[in-house]
Formats: C-alpha cells, structure tokens, sequence
C-alpha cells in the first residue's frame, strides 16, 4: 500500500480500533533531548565531556542491555535499572570522572524528559478524537508516565514493558498489550520509524504504520545505532510523519 | 484533619506525587448510567424489566463475586467476565426473559460506558496539571479505558486490576500500583467515597482523601450495598467532591 491510497479503512484492512507507538526516536528524539540534560549537567557541575559521544555510547548500549534479560542472562530489570548500569558502564569507557552516584541517578532518568519530534502532540491529538492511542515501548511505565506529563503525549493508556516483564521484540509484549484492551491483534496497529519493530509486531499479527525519522541518530546522514531499524517490508501505512499518519487514518 | 485545614502540603503529610481514584461511585455514577442503558436496551427490543432493581442486584452481585477470584475458588477472570456472569445471574434471577446471548455480551460491557458525576472532569484535569492521576480500581485495563474515552477522564495511567490479577481490598493491586509508577506508597494518594477502600490504601501506606457520593446508590435516603464503604476513620483530606479536593491540593 503507498501512501497516497492509505486510508482508515479498505478492502484489505479493516480500520484499527488502537494506534500504538513505539516511542524513543518515534515520538520523541531521545538524542537531542540526552544531549541538552547532559550539558545542562556540565553547566552545572563543571564535569567534562563529549556528550554527543555519551548518547551514542549509550544508545548503543541499549539493545545488548535488554537482550541479556531476553536471553535470561539477567534477572528482569526494568528499563531505568538498565539505563543506569549501562550509563556508568559508558561514562567509565569514556573516562568521564566526577559524576556522582546522586547525579548518576538523575542523569539515569533523562529518558523521562524526552522531547517530541514537531508533529507528535498534535499529531496524537488528533488521533486520539478517533482511537485509542498509547506507547507500545521498552519503556517502564514510570518512565513513559513522566514523559507523557514531559512532552504533553496525550496517551489513553500507558501499557510499560514492566507490566509483562519481556522487551521488544519478544511476542509477550506485542500480544500482552493487546490482551491488556481485550483487543484482538488485527485491531491494533503499531507505528514506528524502525522496521525491526515492525517486523516482529506483524508477526504477532498486528497493524504496521511507517514513517522515518531521518534525524533520529543526528545530522540527515547519520546511521542507524541498531542496523535492523532499516528493515523494510510493504507495511500498511507509510507516513511522513504523525501528522499525516492521523490523515492518512481519518482522524 | 479537616477539610478547611487541608492543602497540598503540610507538617504532618508531605504533597503527593500521584493522585489515584476508585472509579465505580467515586468518579462515575455507576446506577444511574446502567439504568438509563438498560432502558435504550428495552426500547429497542422490548424486553420488559424493573431496570433499577436489576442494577441493584448486579451491583450486589460485585464484591461476592470478585471475592470468589480472592480467596481463590475461582481461577482469575478480569472484572468484563466476571459482570457477565453476574448479569445472567441477576436477569435469570428476576425472571427477565429474551435477553439474546449478544445482548448478555454488549449489556456486560454497560460499565464501560459510565457517565462522571458532575465536579469530576473538570477537578481531574486541574490535578493533571500538578499531580500523576489515574484510577485504583477493580475494573480491567479496556473497561478503564473505554470508560475514560466516554466519560472524558483525562487520566495519565490506566492501571487495572488486570495488570496484577488482584481485586481491592488485596495489597498487592495498591502496591502494585505503586511500584509500577517507582512511587513510595506514602507518596501516592487514594481519593475515594468509600471507607472500606481507604481502609486498605492506608493500611499499605497509602494517603488518604474521602469525599462523600449521597447520590451514588440513588436517593438522598439510599443505603450502600456495601455496608464497609461506611467506614469511617480520620482521612488525611475530606473534601465534598473532586473540584474541593483540587482545590485543597493546590491544583
């Protein structure tokens, strides 16, 4: 389907009753958002470093971080703890001292005060008149509540990976958010800038929507951390944005 | 402490961060939304019934059956399950005849679609601004958020009682709730019209708020159908509706 014949409802697809999304570099852009908090940090404190450099690290760190509780290496953690281990981890690598364990804590939750890309808010509104909209993320659910409050994301439902102790792209949390709106896969639809998402949430039967975020990893040419966010399949919506996403489904 | 004397903050009890809700009588006018559901039901059908006395009866039929779930005689059923098996029950009870399988199924779902008593929109999007709000409540994530999307309840988390396969009184749904959103319980407040309610909140370290509902079980005169929610104890807040408790929040 290309974007131009994509509409709430046709022959092929019924309209979804559920538009979810995932949300870090989908909704929000986690890296100019981790960049500002951490300068604001030096500002503050005088501590040194290249924080761009810090982001990436520890973006890069993120799916290893999550794989390890997949695999059952680790006990469940939820997405805070991780991004707290996997931070000292970075600012270790990288030789950035004089961060205390009070300021590591808060640097941790960064992901909390995540920016929206300029569409979202009024993007989601609109949608929200017509579905019910939530994040479908990796997320904790404290994480994804106080980011809502952040960016004004008018979510209906905040269904965190917490609530079913497994992270994307396990089916546990693609089927477990379906369960949890007594909604049958078919009526929900995942939205997401990155195909490997998609990829697993069709598989669990699931809508697919696309639209890229070429700013997500910086300046238009930067690459992707996480090479399976480029996959692409004919996916039932591609968008520009969630502008035209809630167009495109009527809303 | 008495209303006058509340305000978000004082010696003895430290502002919440989130503001937490039972639902049923508390936010929505349960009674009065059923009958006037149950009478569009009649008029399109046919069927004859006291609608009052069946609202009554299915509402009496609410703590018994949800107690079966706790003290484990039945396996867990989401509350959607539970009213329907109540429903038949009552309808088979008082002899209400021709009501189809499809009809039990939508009739089922009435609680999904609850309207709020005056004073409770406008006094949940004032908190909004200041606090973490959602409900505390024994219904299940799509009841909650289906109810929330008719009634306008601009809640920030929807955390059902499905996420913890536990019914209220039990602990673990209030501090369940608690730790899905990285609060301490003292941190977290239930506003609530029934005693028995704030009862267990506090007992778990919960704060407190009462405000009264005389409306809820119909007349002035009318008594509860559970004789616990008469419960009185020395609430941290007593407020007369949801608008005052804002107010004394500073919201």
């Amino acid at each position: 389907m290309t974007a131009t014949s994509a509409h709430a409802e046709d022959a092929n697809r019924p309209a979804p009753k559920a538009v979810l999304f995932d949300t870090f570099g989908t909704v929000v852009d986690w890296r100019s958002s981790l960049i500002r908090q951490f300068e604001v940090f030096a500002g503050e404190t005088g501590v040194a470093g290249n924080w761009a450099a810090v982001a990436d690290a520890w973006r890069r760190e993120y799916a290893p971080s999550m794989n390890r509780v997949r695999v059952g290496a680790s006990p469940w953690k939820t997405l805070d703890q991780l991004h707290r281990e996997s931070l000292a981890t970075v600012l270790s690598e990288l030789g950035i001292a004089g961060v205390r364990p009070d300021d590591l804590d808060r640097l941790s939750l960064a992901w909390h005060r995540l920016s929206p890309w300029p569409d979202a808010v009024e993007g989601l509104q609109r949608l929200k008149r017509r579905y019910v909209i939530g994040p479908l993320s990796n997320g904790n659910v404290a994480l994804l509540v106080n980011m809502a409050k952040f960016a004004q994301l008018p979510w209906d439902v905040v269904p965190g990976s917490d609530i079913f102790r497994h992270y994307k792209p396990d089916p546990e949390i693609y089927l477990g958010v379906c369960d949890l709106l007594s909604l049958a896969p078919h009526d929900v639809m995942l939205a997401a800038a990155h195909g490997s998402d998609l990829a697993a949430a069709r598989s669990c039967g699931l809508q697919t929507a696309y639209f890229p975020r070429p700013l997500e990893y910086g300046g238009p040419g930067a690459r992707p951390l996480d090479p399976g966010s480029a996959v692409q399949q004919d996916w039932d919506i591609l968008a520009s944005d969630i502008e035209d996403l809630a167009t495109q489904l009527g809303a």
